[in-house]
């Protein structure tokens, strides 16, 4: 069974409830675009109500990645949170149709599944409020140390340490990971999560992280730096690896000694930015869990973040698989 | 207050759960293309499993109507019935956010908000599923003919004959409508749904409708014929109002001595037919209550239906008042 996984993801598991609104809103609710606010119960209620005609979709950031890695053709499973409800039934349901593996157990009591609200300008940028729900009851418990060493590649979200107890979880797979002597990977996820828990992602990044997602904002906000190129300086030191993407600029992916530049795949249109760098995640991870070069590993990333910005939500529609084709040999 | 609305729609109150499968899915599942079948909740259960990622997205035939309606700017009202669980929400909250008027009182007991799973094949064509869940509730109590009387028209599902209780709202509602001299308005909804229920509809038609909507399928149903025309003579006999539509042949509006025959509105490529009727009937409707010639108002229906073909989801994005300006004056 070891090293029979592609990708292992953890995150908070989330349903997203997308809807079209004009930058006025995001002004009115006092919403920095592009970011991610953690928002209560109230909170969330009031923008729900506020907000225009929605449509839900599963989301979590981890989990749309691990879903990118299955729909490349990888063995993935997910861990996460939700609570024995409609919105976790969706959840489910969405994981284990595109083929991922997914056993945490459900909440019986307490909040129920976690919520992102997402906001999409008419520029195709997304603006998320998340009311965590029943990821905050994901814990160390959650963590099985068996399932863990069958991963090549164990993918954490930064957004697992907002949740106290998901922290917790956070460094008991990470320790597990690497006791099975797998690969450790972080995504920083977004710059106001960077700014609430920089100490530690610093203490991770030097210390326990082996692979580095991370993009320009948020790598610059870890090292409180304005300048790219300063960032990239810095976490060289640190990562065995590191892909940091750019939007429109395309990513930096470096490794050792190597340092590769690579464009953004160009797109007809931009229709909404969410879930951009968790797919471009996903063509990264199973890039590398398959052992090709890191050069392709940015290639797959790209290709899969241009096709989930080409419609609406966060997980891909074409088979990522079948688009990649002719890298994939 | 009176006439103040423009159009009130009531029907199955039900959330859409929408993915793409390839025709061998409705084989395997005994699915009839295009059509609607009740199915129970063990039988949801299943076909739900067998289905890949799904969106879910508020649906329910005269929901849709009416959310049509309120785009094109008409004052439009919803009675239908949801649970106090979170899809009840979303349906709801969907509703409110797009200025439909609702107040059914919410069950607070028996079976979950209704939903349709609805299969797009490769050829853009739908085919539902629905589990009724707590629209089976709707009855007479739910219907306030002090707001039926606001209302210029009165539209209903023929749906809404599958749940009894329902079925005994239908009748309490189309009175309440005409006793306040209103008029009363009819979908066909599905050629299963008139089979289950032509002598019924047949005196609805005959008796107790003024404006019938329909398309080939199912008014060829009604009349047990297999041409269009003959079934055209017919209903011209019955209805004060009957408004045919014939999917990319357009359609066929015909009112006392009038008959138009009204092209479908082009579209560069058809995405997902879910909701073109439903769409079709919102802009013939919202024409009418506006006092529209009928010519005009078959060609409201044919813009709102090109907008809600074009993409995935059964409710329109753009505003439809905003595409039909010239038209609106």
């Amino acid at each position: 069974m070891n090293g029979d996984l592609d990708v292992i993801g953890m995150g908070n598991a989330l349903v997203d409830v997308l809807c079209h609104e004009s930058d006025a809103f995001l002004d009115r609710h006092a919403l920095v675009k592009g970011t991610m606010h953690l928002v209560d119960e109230p909170r969330a209620r009031r923008l729900y109500e506020a907000m225009g005609p929605a449509v839900e979709v599963s989301g979590g950031s981890a989990a749309n990645t691990i879903v990118g890695v299955a729909s490349f053709g990888g063995r993935a499973h997910y861990i996460g949170k939700v609570r024995d409800d409609q919105l976790g039934e969706v959840f489910s349901h969405d994981l284990r149709a595109t083929g991922v593996g997914y056993t945490t157990a459900t909440a019986t009591t307490g909040p129920p599944t976690g919520r992102c609200l997402i906001v999409v300008t008419p520029d195709a940028q997304r603006t998320m409020s998340t009311y965590l729900g029943a990821s905050v009851q994901l814990g160390p418990a959650d963590v099985d140390a068996r399932l863990i060493a069958r991963g090549r590649i164990l993918y954490l979200e930064g957004y697992l340490f907002d949740p106290p107890a998901a922290q917790e979880a956070f460094r008991v797979a990470a320790g597990a990971a690497h006791a099975a002597g797998r690969k450790v990977a972080l995504t920083l996820s977004d710059p106001f999560c960077v700014d609430r828990h920089r100490a530690a992602f610093l203490d991770l990044v030097e210390h326990h992280v082996d692979i580095l997602l991370a993009n320009e904002t948020e790598i610059c906000a870890l090292y409180q730096v304005h300048d790219f190129d300063a960032a990239l300086r810095r976490v060289r030191r640190h990562c065995e690896i590191a892909a940091l993407t750019r939007s429109a600029r395309g990513s930096v992916v470096i490794g050792g000694d190597e340092v590769h530049v690579v464009d953004a795949q160009p797109v007809d249109a931009v229709i909404d930015t969410t879930g951009a760098g968790d797919l471009y995640a996903a063509g990264f991870l199973f890039g590398l869990s398959r052992g090709l070069g890191l050069a392709t590993c940015g290639r797959l990333g790209s290709l899969a973040a241009a096709e989930v910005i080409s419609h609406v939500g966060a997980r891909p529609v074409a088979p990522l698989g079948e688009l990649a084709g002719a890298w994939l040999g």
